[in-house]
């Protein structure tokens, strides 16, 4: 039986990545060893570090190979159980991949197997509650270490990770100052996310917007972007001010290496300290931050968003969309209705 | 009585200082006023950072400026005292500046006013046990976290800052490689400093020599280099790996903004740090540094090389032999001998 729809990686990307870049196929459902469960895809995550895995180098994950699905967190369902842990109809999290079928157990994989806990939306689990936001829950609060009074800087605020950061930084009683590309996303940011004020890259000066936004200047900045927006930001850092890496989606789909920022020598001046970080490290601190995540949004102080595409065709299209910024929130798509 | 030699900031540096940037003049010994002591500069110590101070820049100090001596740190000789605390004879550490004759007082000015203990010589308070001594110490140890058996890289290795840092790192237990340029400084890293191992920029490709002289990779980069050499050494991070940004002397005399590192990613994935920092905060801590530092240089275990120049009308172009990396060792220039 060759029902198991897939999205295998073709050839590996130069710049911008396309449906070329994929292959298309079915192949037979697999059937799952002992201890092992075959779980059907329901929803795959969307995260711009799915780009760099994309590549034929070292990182901090081995790179998907050619003829592969392409890698991918999910939430699924248990769909056979050769596991007593899991029962046929589990909805479960996992390293599901762009295919509809895969076998899964505990401990495998970047993500291993774990069941999503009762009344928890499956957008949830995948955004706010998931990856994206368990990196802005440790990069702000563990790197950045914000304290009550200071300012926040976040690049790329309207993302799943960023928009989260913020708020946290908010929460946490600081002066927060969002980065973001469009009158929507600012919007947002201001009115239901509570950014104290927001910078419109696509239509303003960013440099000169830092210096206006954040009149005592940059105690943290965390990053998602790099490039011209790192540059900026680190014109207007204060003294001891962390700069947090998480991602520089600026360069992800550079043909060329992309120049670092000419003033790095600010870190020097102002005892700066900039660091970057992997939130598969934090795993094993997970429940913490979702305990606390899920306080704030249960109190109403933490909001996020979903950017939900559907449809198995248009999975190779939908990674785009964090590159073109045209998803509003986690990018999230959904391949079939629980059953 | 117009006989204080100076030499005055004339205009600001554009690239290369030459001597045009600098005025020579002759102007009245000052007089000390109350609790204040008249010094006569014998030493003067010349530093990378003196460049940035030409600039008309916000930055750790205010800019020297035009009309002003230029600023830099000295060893004197107290000629008439207002202060119980020194006696004419007293050889003395102050903030000079590039004249004869200054008036000093403790608390004032960038070093303050102090005594030079009795039997050191005033050209080892002035490197190792000076500012660049210090910047090596709380630098490398403060900030690098050099622990046993890992491997610390050193550019501007054979500077009076880079060959104090690499060799407290072997004190420590450290497998230690030095960048410098050419053949003579790499040989006295090697011989006298006892570094494991040596890379010769102006001869050899330093990203391929740390790929052979790490094989461990780098756990500590202790950086005064900044630019290309930068970008090399973060081609090969250890993981939690410790950037110590001391200085950038590669840009220092740019006419352009330099472009900063291509792979800043890999702070990322390599969860690495990156951190700036200003000897000046730790001055408090002088004390415990100069014990350390005495009794490893005592003990044997700790080399350092003064480059002496004289005659006050080579002041100006002695500054440029720390860009031209003509100096070995620190950068001193005697003005007078005591009386």
């Amino acid at each position: 039986m060759n029902n198991n729809r897939q999205w295998l990686l073709a050839k590996r990307p130069h710049g911008v990545v396309t449906r070329d870049n994929f292959e298309y196929a079915e192949g037979p459902i697999p059937e799952p060893g002992e201890g092992e469960v075959l779980v059907r895809n329901l929803f795959l995550s969307f995260d711009p570090t799915q780009r760099g895995w994309m590549e034929d180098r070292e990182s901090y994950l081995p790179p998907v190979q050619i003829g592969e699905p392409m890698r991918a967190g999910s939430i699924g369902q248990v769909v056979e159980s050769n596991n007593d842990e899991f029962a046929k109809g589990d909805i479960v999290q996992t390293t599901g991949g762009w295919q509809d079928f895969l076998v899964a157990a505990p401990g495998q994989g970047v993500m291993g197997l774990s069941k999503v806990p009762e009344g928890v939306p499956p957008e949830m689990m995948l955004s706010v509650l998931g990856v994206t936001g368990l990196t802005a829950y440790f990069g702000l609060l563990d790197l950045g270490e914000p304290k009550e009074g200071e300012t926040v800087l976040v690049s790329g605020a309207a993302g799943a990770t960023g928009s989260v950061a913020g708020q946290i930084a908010k929460i946490k009683g600081c002066r927060v100052v969002g980065i973001a590309g469009g009158p929507d996303k600012c919007r947002w940011l201001k009115e239901e996310a509570g950014f104290d004020d927001v910078i419109d890259y696509k239509n303003e000066d960013v440099d000169a917007r830092i210096a206006e936004t954040c009149p005592n200047k940059v105690d943290v900045f965390f990053d998602n972007v790099g490039g011209d927006i790192l540059e900026a930001a680190l014109n207007h850092i204060n003294m001891k001010a962390r700069v947090v890496l998480c991602g520089g989606i600026s360069a992800y789909n550079a043909t060329e290496p992309v120049p670092g920022p000419t003033n790095l020598m600010n870190l020097v001046i102002m005892r700066g300290r900039m660091e970057g970080f992997i939130v598969i490290d934090y795993m094993h601190r997970a429940g913490e931050a979702i305990t606390d995540l899920m306080g704030w949004i249960g109190a109403g102080e933490l909001k996020y968003q979903v950017d939900m595409q559907e449809g198995f065709d248009n999975i190779p299209d939908t990674l785009n969309r964090l590159f073109t910024g045209k998803n509003l929130g986690k990018q999230l798509l959904k391949i079939a209705d629980p059953s």
